[in-house]
């Protein structure tokens, strides 16, 4: 078929939606090494995760053998809300930028979360209830995450406690206004109702809380009340699994129309996006059924990629979660408060950073201004004013479309654009008024959160 | 087909979108009145409104004898970027309230504009372009058209000037960035930029703004600048005519299914959505081919179809624009601050309101806090946070839904879901911690807007 007779979006029929979700590790080679237990540092136990983390859950994070896990009909259903995602082909980008190049945008912005998470946040939810839980605990920062599982919990009538960043909590109350419409109850973290946060208040009086911090306290209220676990939005192989309904739906839409993408770019913060985008295509590369570029794009003011370590690290400020393996700043880095876009997560998925250290990924990082001025370009012609997190594979979309300008080559680009940014608008308005900064660490900042990982191997 | 085959959403495919609008008033044998000169009260002449108003678009608003105009191909791509709009099947929300009733919606808010309101917006900035016009001026309250236009305004390449109600202004900064992001200068009005809106700062040094003022104050820029004309975004003959795109999705996307509804439900501020949802179904009820229910819903603090006067009044405020015979509370009648769930217009269609004195459509109006119990119920179900304006819509079609639960009717019930509510948390804050109250203007308040109309006939 060609090129010009691919409709302006691709929409899955109902049956052609996957009914399993594809697990990557399956094909890797090398696996991605296992959690440690931060006390003895010994591979954790399936009965220690338990504790935290609901039962069926554990099991998805510790298989690295089957490929295929079938998704329960009851999630399939809950996908068919808000789901097939639509394929989007860029023809209006394409034609503003001059490029021959051919560019396609998987959108998972069409639903209230306004992003991709709800993916996994309905899976994580569907097997708390089975378990017969009363409800889950989570922590969010800017709050795309938390209105995803309030929305998952809303469905399956389970209760939801999320700990929100305090100056989040304070600064973004349309957020938590979402996450109310859905039954959830938001605190602000830290909170005098955790061990952990009372502790914190005590120290640091007047803070306005931390991603860390908020993870702490999500996990304490888990393990210390009954009929609860924790739940998380990225970075764990669980996440990567139910996101992989993404690539699984693009790469479904695109051997519809028999297309073959050259290069596939995906933001980079925990890896959930990314991951979930390429998996079914790094399977054809594990394999050697098929090549592509794969693109990570990370925000230059958070580098974990192109300027982190590949090394056992803490997974939350606090100490409490176990060690994984990964790309990471350390637990103690905290991007420069002027940084906006999403993605400040210290580490990286254990899967992703294995990929990446065996060269089947490559990273980039882009700076913040260049960044939402990709995203108004995108806005101004595709019609959807996406979030900034996307937007850093926007940029990268673009330069690799300009690229083909310079060199007339058609190449297929592919890029995942994750959400919207309607509440990102106070960033926006920054860049509008020409008040936004771009921040890069220097190597003194980074040898900081070096040190502070843990010493060990 | 058995109503359990259809899937979650029915989309159609590119080549099953309408390639034409259809004009009820061809069907309809009382036509809307004409609209009347201000000064001389005799029916406006198309070079009269040639002056505020594009060509193009003052051909469509006195055509009252083609059934079908057709969508230059201009439009028709740009349609594509965000249309299909879906149809969906509500089961979630149908299990959830336990009713046989078959519960359809059709879903306008997946566009950054948030709503239906682009649907005419691109129409109108296409002919404005093709013209050769610079540019086009508008109004906004909350910024739901305004975002609409700088979207479509960005698209073609023009300018767009958007007088903002001060408040609103003030207290929505979120979508003035968007609307910022798309390129559009955006002025709270009154503004001392115009002579109008002079006049009234000198008259009401504190004012706020309304929406009559602020067009009133687009109405100059337009008249008064080279190459500028004014655009509208619901009220005119015009607007409905463009947004029957919706009504034409949605009959296409149920005859596919061989589905026959037997009521439709609208939410009706100027009558837009409502006029572009029910045409094509009116059309045939017209014509004696098939017979609905049409169900207008309003907010009770802004009766004007349960209680306004069908009666030749202004369009505005500043008594600049056209004179319309249509259901009004007349033009000087405010709303109570305290509403909260848009639709706040004194006047209705005049399509609409011809055949809604013909008996053709009900009306019936709606308590807020009854509104946003039933967008909240319906949230939690569907997936998806309505626009108040919406979620009046909502409010009639789950009490339809609850009556066929207690006749065990098996109706099925179609209603227009026309966007989303992510800018409206404030209201939705206010309704979650119970400070939002209720208004119904009494007979005194009616009386004077009443008053305020102008004497003749």
């Amino acid at each position: 078929m060609k090129h010009n007779e691919i409709p302006y979006k691709i929409y899955l029929e109902e049956n052609e939606m996957p009914k399993s979700w594809y697990n990557v590790r399956a094909d890797m080679k090398n696996k991605p090494a296992p959690l440690l237990n931060p006390a003895t540092h010994e591979p954790v136990t399936e009965e220690e995760l338990c504790n935290v983390f609901c039962k069926e859950l554990v099991e998805q994070e510790l298989n690295d053998r089957d490929a295929y896990i079938a998704i329960p009909q009851e999630i399939q259903d809950f996908y068919k809300m808000y789901r097939p995602a639509p394929l989007v082909r860029a023809y209006c980008l394409e034609k503003k930028l001059g490029t021959p190049a051919k560019i396609y945008y998987k959108f998972e912005g069409n639903n209230t979360s306004g992003s991709h998470k709800l993916n996994s946040a309905i899976a994580q939810a569907y097997y708390a209830k089975k378990q017969g839980l009363k409800g889950v605990t989570t922590e969010t920062g800017a709050g795309q995450w938390g209105t995803a599982l309030s929305m998952a919990c809303s469905y399956f009538d389970l209760d939801c406690k999320v700990f929100m960043v305090k100056v989040s909590y304070e600064q973004k109350p349309f957020r938590r206004e979402v996450m109310r419409t859905y039954g959830a109850s938001v605190t602000p973290s830290p909170s005098d109702t955790t061990e952990v946060g009372r502790a914190i208040l005590e120290k640091f009086p007047g803070t306005t809380g931390s991603l860390g911090c908020a993870i702490s306290e999500a996990v304490e209220a888990a393990v210390s009340n009954d009929g609860y676990r924790y739940v998380l939005g990225s970075v764990l192989n669980q996440v990567l699994l139910h996101q992989t309904i993404i690539g699984l739906e693009t790469k479904a839409a695109l051997d519809k129309y028999h297309i073959k993408p050259d290069i596939i770019i995906g933001c980079a913060g925990g890896g959930s996006n990314l991951g979930g985008l390429i998996s079914p295509f790094m399977g054809e590369k594990l394999r050697g059924e098929a090549d592509y570029r794969f693109i990570a794009v990370e925000p230059a003011s958070c580098p974990s990629f192109t300027r982190g370590r590949f090394a056992y690290d803490f997974c939350d400020t606090g100490a409490v979660c176990p060690l994984a393996k990964m790309y990471t700043l350390g637990s103690q880095f905290i991007p420069s408060a002027n940084h906006a876009g999403g993605l400040r997560y210290h580490g990286m998925s254990p899967i992703l950073s294995q990929l990446y250290a065996d060269g089947l990924i490559e990273a980039r990082a882009e700076e913040q201004t260049s960044v939402f001025k990709a995203a108004e370009q995108f806005a101004r012609v595709e019609g959807i004013l996406p979030a900034p997190e996307s937007s850093h594979a926007i940029k990268a979309a673009i330069d690799e479309a300009m690229r083909c300008k310079e060199t007339g080559e058609e190449k297929t680009i592919v890029f995942g654009l994750t959400g919207t940014g309607y509440f990102d608008m106070v960033a926006y308005e920054k860049f509008h008024n020409g008040e936004m900064k771009d921040y890069i660490p220097t190597e003194e900042d980074l040898q900081a959160g070096f040190e502070a990982m843990p010493k060990f191997e």
